[in-house]
């Protein structure tokens, strides 16, 4: 039975992409984070969308599981397969492709298995800009951004992932073709079955291409860090932020005072460009497509009148483009920091902008009462609402014995979450992970439509079963 | 049995808001251009989403199907019931209430029933906008917009009427209440139901409430015509405007110059800015969040450069907030001047942007061989690749006559339409009207997986059958 279904599947995709050897297989098993090794029946990897369909079809005659993969950086064990060796995965990574560039539909045609930063250097090339934008973009493919929703840095301004896709092609559980590449601003014409497999984890298909919105590259961004007493002063000054620079504010990162010493800690080479500390920080990018001098001018003004009107306590603006590099750099080592601190209890949350104050007055309450004196790495995306808020032991107490709390810990977390009327996702997706937490959070109502659909476009269970539902 | 169920209906929302004589009745039962008149069982008037809830159970146990109805003026007969007398209308009017404005988060969450013109002034006095407008916007009700993916004027700077909402609250077609007004920036827990129930024309569940995104009032807003030699020229204008403008242009609409003479044989009180004919014009507006006098300038400098580059042959700029006003009423006018001249042959389709040029050369001229001297009235918001593209008789003929001629031409349309991967309904839905095309131009497999989905939310298929699907 197995031997016919893997003879199929060499038919199908040709026998050297059919690997089977632990050996072979060995590197499509773990995920990311080296939390958990699968193990696979074989790994198939097609070479274009119709060994693709042929290699489904072959799955589902056979009632064999498949797992969608793409640059195997999900953090929620979406990607690889589970332990019992009957799944297969379905790595993408062969697809490639950069299919078309329309400078003036200001769209790109892809296979799922491009790589994000092949597709913002194709974009580039054309003076034009992909703004998806996110840490493993020099290994995470289009096809995973997709199917988890990816998020990034470039939201406040240009959206998740599902509003950077105009359309897409995708392989049903059934093994047929969807050719959905349309690459339309607008069409009204029936389900938005985009938005739907976008985000869906490979449980309701595979997608196979997709076409991407492109933008005018801008003339200049321009970074400041700002000090300010509060999360309420930091939100404060968001919103006077975006009523000046509307779209032209780029990036609004928070970072609390703990965070900024992690990385002085760990990474002394990198300039604080504070002399005294602060409770927090905002770290805030504002882009112009006029001119440096329009983008600099822009943001001395907001700032200007955000010292004034004493949201903020004291601001640095950078001059240069390295200037503005280092300022984010700041930001980005904070979970390098992280890491090399200790592990430490992760969640990535969003919450309506307007309650995130009070949820972290509130949470970190609850976390002190019953964890004393330990530590809240909180740092996000406030535009968006995202906060990656991560809990570490008291100072100097061990991280691995801490790790221990993490059920206990992500109770306290997400029940505030949605007290809030938070996510307890808000980039990263359901995957394996967050499975029961999904069933706890979610109205019953909700899940049922989406245990409907799931039904209802995979029937046979094929497609990542165990993931998100 | 009807006489139960209505018993039933009388229960649950009063019996002041079941309707059932013809007169009562009359005013929910004909489309918004007058184009037919159902029938119905009774028009039901629930007053909040428990009683919506309440009367779904009751058709759903006695079979009866439902057609959610918001202000109807839709165009595709998506809101209006059958001829059988077996439907019954289920009016979300009396729902208006704007439930809560969230300055900090810069949402909105108001009942279904809401008229898009009081969302838009509720968000006003806050200081904020909400960006959805469309020639309805004085009795369309947002949950109409919602059901039909509305765009608009503002799709170009703030998109569909999709990307305007973060939450739902919807009666499925089960009867139970699925609240979903969550007010995120990002949420990545699951299947995007939001987005597959927005546009889905009631046909998966009625929407009774929503979170809506604000965003900052702009400054100031400046429109300004200019004169094309064609559609390419147009089309290198749009990109010379998006590169120095990016989200500060709010719109760029094309129109042909038998579009402007229609609009100056019908209202001759409306000034003409050019004193020579043009082949096109482009009405193009430029917002700044920073001062008049910003936008004043990139609109100048963009211009220059348009003119330069022969772009563009001649241009006019508004110098006062009357004079944008002006401008603009002689686009908005244009539907009026058509209805002045007598019916002619609708499409509401959207093409690649790229694509559009030789679109309506090919078109044209396809509807020339077929139809000597027909005219084609061609306008609408080309920064969306959205043309509404409108065929009338050849000059003097009668155009009630040239109506019989509506399937053959659509027919060379929407083929056309389909050779350049387009969308046979941009705007404005399928509803009942568009049915039997929906069939003709949706891959098959797309189709299959819509009507998976249908049945698997509406097993018994009591919403709104006979529309979309």
């Amino acid at each position: 039975m197995a031997a016919d279904f893997l003879q199929r599947c060499r038919q199908a995709a040709g026998p050297d992409y059919v690997l089977t050897s632990p050996e072979d297989c060995a590197p499509y098993l773990t995920d990311w984070r080296g939390r958990f090794t699968g193990r696979a029946l074989a790994v198939l990897r097609p070479g274009d969308p119709m060994q693709v369909a042929q290699l489904v079809r072959a799955c589902a005659d056979s009632r064999i599981a498949l797992v969608p993969q793409g640059g195997r950086t999900g953090l929620v064990l979406g990607s690889v397969p589970d332990a019992s060796g009957e799944q297969v995965v379905l790595s993408l990574s062969r697809m490639n492709r950069i299919r078309a560039l329309d400078t003036v539909n200001r769209t790109i045609t892809v296979d799922a298995g491009c790589i994000l930063h092949d597709i913002q250097q194709a974009a580039l090339a054309q003076d034009c800009l992909f703004p998806l934008s996110l840490a493993a973009e020099g290994s995470c493919t289009i096809g995973g951004n997709l199917s988890t929703n990816a998020g990034g840095t470039a939201v406040l301004r240009y959206g998740n992932a599902r509003e950077l896709c105009l359309g897409l092609e995708v392989v049903t559980p059934h093994g047929d073709i969807w050719s959905g590449l349309r690459g339309l601003r607008k069409d009204n014409t029936g389900y938005d079955l985009r938005g739907l497999l976008i985000g869906a984890e490979g449980t309701l298909g595979v997608i196979t291409g997709a076409v991407l919105k492109l933008f005018p590259q801008p003339k200049a961004s321009i970074a400041a860090l700002v000090a300010v007493k509060s999360p309420r002063d930091a939100l404060a000054l968001l919103h006077l932020m975006q009523d000046r620079a509307s779209a032209g504010l780029t990036g609004f990162e928070l970072m609390s005072d703990f965070c900024m010493q992690l990385v002085a800690t760990h990474f002394p080479r990198l300039a604080q460009p504070f002399a005294a500390r602060h409770p927090h920080y905002v770290l805030l990018e504002v882009t112009s497509h006029e001119s440096e001098q329009h983008a600099a001018r822009l943001l001395e003004l907001s700032l200007e009148q955000a010292l004034e009107r004493g949201l903020a306590d004291d601001a640095v603006l950078a001059t240069s483009n390295a200037q503005s590099r280092a300022l984010w750099q700041l930001r980005e080592h904070i979970p390098l920091a992280q890491a090399a601190a200790g592990n430490n209890i992760k969640h990535d949350i969003s919450l309506p902008v307007s309650a995130i104050a009070d949820f972290i007055d509130v949470t970190g309450a609850r976390l002190q009462q019953a964890f004393p004196h330990c530590q809240v790495v909180c740092f996000g995306h406030l535009g968006d609402g995202n906060l990656h808020y991560n809990v570490a032991p008291a100072d100097g107490k061990p991280h691995e014995s801490f790790l221990a709390n993490q059920k206990a810990i992500n109770r306290i977390v997400h029940d505030s979450v949605e007290q809030f009327n938070g996510s307890i996702s808000a980039e990263h997706g359901i995957g394996a992970l967050k499975r029961d937490d999904l069933v706890r959070y979610k109205p019953k109502v909700e899940l049922d439509m989406m245990r409907a659909i799931k039904a209802a476009l995979d029937p046979l269970g094929i497609m990542n079963p165990g993931k998100v539902l």
